[in-house]
């Protein structure tokens, strides 16, 4: 059994870099915060004597060495990445987790056959710089690196320089060849466990997703003289986008999701009808052809809408992922792990994005889900209990070691 | 006549202070631009001999004395504050015209019985401090004072600070009841006069308005695994606000106007489900039931709308002012001078919000339209011609003389 006390203690260590007023954690990608993150992490894996290797795009891998020089390693890991109004354990909790199993096996002298490493991915949010899972999606070939490189934040900073203002552009080269099994324990981030009263989620795959940044362009004019038959009006189109998003990710239930998580309006005055209107679209779903429909009529309604409001515009994908079935073999190890444990446990589909959909392209992979309060996250209020925590971490700790061997 | 060139000159000279890119000018109310723009006016009207005053919300008021020393003062004006991607000519044109009588008069030495009073009135936009037409609100008692001061802009600067902080805090004291005649020469803000082929709008009154702010107040949430049914997403709510805004305006035709010219969302982070949403929302109608009936009907559908997506609101006016019919006289002696000039002309109603509908509240009023490009104004692109430009400014020398008396 791994220790309890002493994971739910590193997770509020780590819960102080970037804190808020609320409780929860402002922790964004490649700041300065993170940075602090990402050099704790190392200070902690460093003290079990840990190798650090650190990749192009920022991936940190601490090693344990197995036995065996020749075996592959058993890795675990998530990110340390926050959104603007994140919580504690979103991400972090994967990452402890590994660290833990870590300090676990050297508190019992116990050498596995495999190496066992864990991984603090780069930008798995993708809120300040799209699309999410940067890291894991360029570690696994999914991403391309250039292109990522040059991606911006609101402020027009590219990946490039922040990763080099953090100093963690790595030259350490990783290989997916290198890994046996991967295994992410994470919040379930949605109110499915919670509500049946379940310990761990048995995450057999995850949502795909498609991202767009959408440019309504319309005619700033006055909201007074300018008659309603007679304005291009980029917010009545923004408006329509947002519903016909909404009404298209309802007709694919019970998979389906669409959100509009940021709009901004120019010029942004209360008398003038707005310009032009910059805004995110976020869709997702479980059958590819679904996602694939869902993205169709997002467009379609785009293309329709902005023709009844004389609104020019411009769709640009952003992300653009496929649904993941993760690997059977490291499924059952997961479901194994919690019914030797006595744990209640269940099958699930995740509804977020994670490190392990990409990894499980190119090496075995799963995930490990726990509850959070009232399936909650990307908010301040994310909550978790140290039950859960502590029994989502022994999960980790037999699914790795079934996966090692002694 | 007025003198075409010196006119034109005066108002892109004024143009160079704030001036954009794109042609247009940002001069928002109390920021120093603007005060370079008053120190201007005020040194011009020096140098034509008038006296200067200046009351408490920093309104300007020019004045030429006339022979009578008991006659009330004739007096034109509007304002120098432009919105942030405004145009040459919204408010400028007004005070510059007003100018331009009184170099007119000068130059070929008039004496006129009543005296004549140019007004540049503090705040007209609205836009960075709401309400608009803020100092000639206060002039007209119709907007109170200590309320207005304690007004912030989104940095939650105060109109008190801002107006100390430019120096245009004044301690004269001017009485609506010195007013004989108010004329305010404006560019039409809308598409009538130009689709007529018609150089002078002779104003019968104008539009009322009512401003809300409003607050949406849901729960923010993970975009992928919080399932459609489950959400409270303030960014629904705010798009079916937007859509009925505009449904109860097209409801309201000829004369409502719906428009939601600002919107921030909260977190603003494009896979969270934003928590919070700030709007405004500006609606207006030339019949005071039908401006009170669109009031109520958008109360009730945010009252809805909240209700079904389950969200809190907080719904605050920041405007309401009853449609204004000018004053008979002033109308007469604008249509008249329009006639005596041989210049097409039409009776006209203003979308817009101007001074000269409180100040008509308090003493006779009446305004000028002039044709603007395509109709558009609140836009860089806002456009007039120097031929309109001089036609408008020789009406109301015709209206003010006829009022003032030789
Ligand atoms: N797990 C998680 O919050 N991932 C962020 C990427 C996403 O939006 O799914
Ligand atoms: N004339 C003008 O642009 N006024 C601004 C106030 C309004 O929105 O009507």
């Amino acid at each position: 059994r791994t220790d309890s006390d002493r994971l739910w203690e590193a997770l509020m260590e780590m819960a102080k870099l970037g804190a808020t007023p609320k409780g929860g954690v402002n922790r964004q990608a490649l700041t300065d915060l993170e940075r602090q993150g990402r050099d704790l992490f190392i200070q902690w894996c460093r003290a079990e004597g840990c190798t650090i290797r650190i990749d192009n795009i920022g991936n940190i891998f601490a090693r344990r060495e197995g036995s065996d020089p020749n075996a592959k390693t058993v890795m675990a890991g998530s990110h340390l990445d926050s959104q603007p109004t994140g919580g504690k354990y979103d991400g972090c909790f994967g990452v402890l987790s590994g660290l833990e199993v870590i300090r676990t096996l050297n508190q019992h002298n116990i050498t596995t056959q495999s190496p066992i490493e864990v991984v603090a991915w780069t930008n798995e949010e993708g809120c300040r710089f799209p699309p999410c899972m940067m890291g894991s999606g360029v570690f696994s070939g999914e991403l391309e690196f250039d292109a990522m490189m040059a991606r911006t934040d609101a402020d027009g900073v590219t990946v490039s320089d922040a990763l080099d203002a953090i100093h963690y552009r790595g030259c350490d080269s990783v290989s997916p060849d290198e890994i046996k099994a991967y295994f992410e324990p994470h919040i379930e981030q949605g109110p499915i466990l919670e509500d049946t009263d379940t310990t761990i989620g048995v995450v057999i795959g995850g949502l795909g997703q498609k991202w767009f940044d959408l440019t309504l362009t319309g005619l700033e004019a006055h909201a007074g003289p300018t008659p309603m038959n007679l304005r291009r009006d980029a917010m009545m189109g923004a408006a329509e986008v947002t519903q016909a998003l909404n009404r298209i990710a309802f007709e694919h239930q019970p998979h389906g999701r669409g959100t509009v998580g940021c709009m901004t309006l120019h010029p942004g005055s209360r008398n003038v009808i707005p310009g032009q209107v910059k805004m995110t679209l976020d869709m997702r779903h479980w059958e590819p052809e679904a996602l694939i429909a869902m993205g169709k009529a997002v467009a379609a309604a785009v293309e329709d809408i902005c023709q009844r409001h004389g609104l020019a515009y411009e769709l640009t994908p952003t992300a653009d992922f496929a649904p993941e079935h993760f690997n059977k073999e490291c499924v059952d190890a997961v479901r194994e792990g919690a019914k030797q444990l006595g744990l209640s446990h269940m099958d699930i589909i995740s509804g977020a994005g994670h490190d392990a959909m990409f990894v499980g392209r190119v090496a075995p992979a799963a995930m490990i889900f726990i509850p959070c309060k009232d399936g909650i996250s990307h908010n301040e209020i994310e909550s978790a209990t140290p039950e859960h925590v502590h029994a989502g971490c022994n999960v980790l700790l037999h699914a790795m070691l079934d996966a090692a061997g002694l």
